[in-house]
């Protein structure tokens, strides 16, 4: 396989000063940079103190960029251009760029003559030689008169100059909906610059899709890899580099969004078959999950009742592990984490993978963090990395014949411990969990799901909106095809919202009246449904009467589509963390979305306590 | 003028459980709700609880809704939505609401079949009858066959039965472009119900615009106000409702979305000529800027550099007046605003107004909140009301003959006072207040729009984004048709971002240059800017050389447009304020948005200190 491409991104893609830019830019592993004009202009650093610290730090200026407004003018208007080119030449000169983008004219002043507009682009690029640099001209989908990639590099073509080639960009490709096969019908070498950016496919003006909404390849809806093969099969060897205008990216911390952004890029590659990374180990289980809690007493009891047993003891750490069928909870106290005082949260989780090695190998080429090991010299190895959200996923074998399983590192222990209440206590017929629903920082969510697609192995279903009472809830599944694992993203409320950041264990039963029931009955506290959601469920599904007292006497949720039938319930939350009871039936494959509003606000009623019962005084 | 219709609001536009939602509608003064099936499923009360609270708080249960996915189905399928529907009815019967919004479908049940539609409505009707219930069939701008009103009027004509009519909303209207006017030939009283919402015009799919985008009426791009009017001609009596699904409002306190939202509603009915509340009193000029301070010595080192005196102090208050020309500034230091370790912040403005009692009885009549007049028995009288964000506006008449101003409350006072360095500084040339920007939390930002136009009668600019180095800021002018007096709105950065809400005074001078180099000249400190904006400056603008030395020597920015130019410069930011001083030459109208991204940063630089130049190490 020849060498990669270099890697680049323009540093509007990122928040902050251009400094800070260009230092996360380089953390983050880029080859180089687009330096964005009004970057350079907003901050105190000459041109050649940018120029000295992009050296310092490695990074190449790939680009200048943009200048606008320049072609098919009249001849007043040409002198004046040219005249402000001359300025931009100058300005590019100390800073030491050599490939300076014109964007195809916005301005009512522009004529529409392909012809005028290749000649004023090659006196341009006559300009420009003398100075060492080149144009690479582009089209913008909202362009006046040029908006496609063909009519630009037809101009292009036209103007016949050396310094005069074109820059590609994915975004105004896909936006207008023009063919990228057309790309590999212009000679590679006037392919100057390609600029790769993804958004998720809405029906909206393109400026401001644009705009506000472009992320990174892989978090929207268009197929990126198309532009990237075409032009790398027109014998494109220049950049790949990432321009997205983004609101939340604007806001965010550039040194977590540079990494969000090279991962995307090398996720781009390998999906384009310019690079061939270890490819990822598709989990086929979730072996266990992992609880924190400065106190365990409050976790020891819900798990009793869930009809967990405690199985067995860390042999060098304060984890025990707890069982039922092959659902696995792990409590550990060591150390701490976030916020004690918030009680119990999700930590980590673990995934069954039939190569922890090769998982391993995946998730470090995708620029994931290995987590430290820290465990004695007997214990297992237990390879883990942290996830965007800091949540730790290791890679697991339970039941590996070829080396030392991690269940080896517990020993077993009797009885159920302190503060379950009865010893001894039955199974609730659990048998294994079905799905972990992980809260993501807002300005997180799409680099989560890119992780979790491209570095676990995961498929991602759509986005959905789940309504809270202070707020909708972005969610997006993701699972293997088998529906073995399967992940729940959710984002998390909005910043200064009430409450925690909850996150939760759903846990698979083939009956879940059966199981709630017993929980009940073991004084398990589970969250109370409204008897109002059961008169609209026997409105929507004529469930039989039976069946529907029970759902409403346990506070059990139901939801059916074409392939089968979902029942499910919640726990009451300890500090940050719930669990829920699945059944599904038949083939449904969702997670009861329909029903999570009213969860929501169930669990909103019960932290503040019912208001009062009828009217006031 | 006949009596104002009743006011409505739906509970789907505000935040939180049912219950507080209510309460928040009712302390608003709206005089009833339209329930949203979602919020009755997902609280913990009864309908019947539901119906006497709301019966304790004094609203009317106007409508409940949605009842989705009816008409033109297939026998068996009409059975099961014939069944549905009569348990919603049983659902009504204990909320005590008689009337039903049923939304044109959108299921692919559905056949295109007008008569079928109108035959099983008809049917619909009838059983809805039997319990007291009327039915409200309304065209969703995206139904699946019937999508526009007029479609939707001429099925409810067809299958005429008195418990049908049709329910209009003026989003559903609008955004397809229908023609309003049309709505004057239903008759009246088959108009059942009048939905009203607004929304920013925006090129993208209808369904997602209605879902997160809705706005109250005169906060969007909509004229509301004309299917308002063709309803009332067309003989509508019911109440007017707001019906507004808003991502912001969702998250926003209810209490005050509630009262924005019946502003709202007040403005619309006025501009439809329902109303006639006491007409703004259209204020002619800024009489002064108030700030707070617990320690003054910054701001009056600030205020003497830039060449204002202390003129007087008040009578009865810990507040000294500050001027030069038609500039005045008061400084207090009593009690507290907001956080006093922040530093001195803007609190209060006072608008020249030509009628202060009517500004107060307007303000009064569109909900703004009074502010308690804490004054001596010999104060002048001096009104004011508080703004969304908090900011008081006093109305005043600074050199009434008719009534003593407010001026005569503040005894003359030699020299400037303690902190401002020599004695007798002479002025700069600032002439008046130019302006006064304001930055608004997030989810009030339409909210004060709204109130600057409707309360205090300032014409409103468009929307703009400023580009800060951690993200976008909305920006938007309101200001009189003279431009005497001009308010600059500005949205807060996220709410976790760094840095306090820093608001700014701009100050008009004839010279902006030779202002600035006077008070450079006695040591105020100006905020600099980097060098290369003004090589672009130069690029874009061809400005003499001269002239663009004397303006990157004192950091004065510019800016031009086809009605003049415009010069300005900013001194650094004291605690939570600071000042512009701006000159406008020929008819520029603008601010200069186009260097707000330069000066944000160039805070960001002043803030932080500029990092090293050059490489590291």
């Amino acid at each position: 396989m020849p060498r990669p491409p270099r890697t680049s991104i323009a540093t509007v893609s990122l928040s902050g000063p251009l400094t800070e830019k260009l230092t996360a830019i380089a953390t983050a592993g880029f080859d180089g940079v687009e330096i964005f004009e009004n970057d350079l202009l907003a901050g105190p650093h000459s041109p050649e103190e940018i120029r000295l610290r992009c050296a310092d730090l490695g990074l190449s200026i790939d680009l200048y960029q943009p200048f606008r407004d320049f072609e098919a003018v009249p001849a007043d208007l040409l002198a004046r251009n040219l005249r402000r080119a001359e300025r931009k030449f100058a300005v590019m000169e100390r800073l030491g760029a050599d490939l300076l983008l014109v964007c195809s004219s916005v301005s009512p002043a522009a004529v529409d003559d392909d012809a005028l507009a290749a000649e004023q682009l090659r006196l341009l690029a006559d300009r420009a030689e003398a100075h060492g640099i080149r144009i690479a001209y582009e089209a913008l989908a909202w362009g006046r008169h040029v908006s496609t990639y063909d009519h630009a590099w037809r101009i292009v073509e036209q103007a016949d100059h050396p310094a005069l080639g074109t820059c590609l960009d994915s975004f105004h490709i896909l936006s207008r909906g023009s063919d990228p096969q057309g790309i590999e019908s212009i000679p590679g070498e006037k392919i100057f610059f390609l600029q790769l950016a993804d958004a998720p496919l809405m029906a909206m003006d393109v400026l401001q899709w644009s705009r506000h909404y472009r992320c990174f390849p892989g978090q929207g809806g268009f197929d990126v890899a198309g532009p990237l093969r075409h032009a790398v099969r027109a014998g494109y060897t220049g950049p790949l580099s990432l321009e997205v205008f983004n609101d939340v990216f604007r806001q965010s911390e550039a040194a977590s969004t540079a990494v969000d952004a090279l991962r995307s890029l090398l996720l781009l590659q390998e999906k384009a078959g310019l690079t061939a990374p270890p490819a990822p180990a598709v989990p086929t289980g979730i072996a266990f999950a992992e609880l924190h809690a400065a106190d365990t007493d409050p976790l020891r009891g819900m798990l009793g009742a869930l009809g967990f047993t405690r199985t067995g003891r860390h042999t060098s750490k304060p984890v025990e592990l707890w069982q039922q069928g092959e659902a696995r909870i792990l409590l550990n106290t060591a150390g701490t984490a976030g916020d004690r005082r918030a009680g119990p949260a999700l930590t980590a989780i673990g995934l069954e993978t039939p190569d922890p090695d090769r998982a391993v190998a995946r998730a470090e080429a995708m620029l994931a963090p290995v987590v430290p090991r820290r465990r004695a010299p007997k214990d297992a190895p237990l390879d883990a990395v942290a996830a965007p959200d800091g949540t730790e996923v290791f890679f697991c074998r339970t039941d590996a014949l070829d080396r030392p399983g991690w269940t080896t590192d517990f020993t077993a222990v009797p009885g159920p411990g302190p503060g379950v209440g009865p010893v001894g206590i039955e199974p609730v017929g659990i048998e294994r969990i079905d799905h972990i629903a992980l809260i993501q920082p807002w300005h997180q969510f799409d680099e989560a799901a890119l992780f979790h697609q491209g570095v676990l192995g995961l498929d991602a279903d759509d986005s959905l909106d789940l309504a809270d009472p202070y707020g909708l809830r972005r969610s997006k599944a993701l699972a293997t095809a088998d529906g073995a694992v399967r992940i729940a993203l959710n984002i998390a409320p909005a910043p200064d919202a009430e409450g925690p950041r909850v996150q939760h264990i759903a846990l698979a039963t083939g009956d879940v009246v059966a199981a709630a029931r017993r929980i009940r009955e073991r004084g398990g506290a589970l969250l109370p449904i409204p008897a109002n959601y059961y008169d609209d469920l026997d409105a929507r599904h004529e469930l039989d009467p039976g069946v529907l007292a029970a759902l409403a006497e346990l506070g059990v949720l139901y939801d059916r589509d074409e392939a089968g039938e979902f029942l499910h319930c919640y726990t009451v939350t300890v500090g940050r963390v719930f669990f829920e009871l699945v059944q599904r039936i038949g083939g449904y494959q969702g997670y009861g979305a329909l029903n999570a509003g009213v969860r929501l606000a169930a669990q909103h009623t019960h932290r503040h306590g019912v208001p009062a019962h009828g009217p006031r005084g």
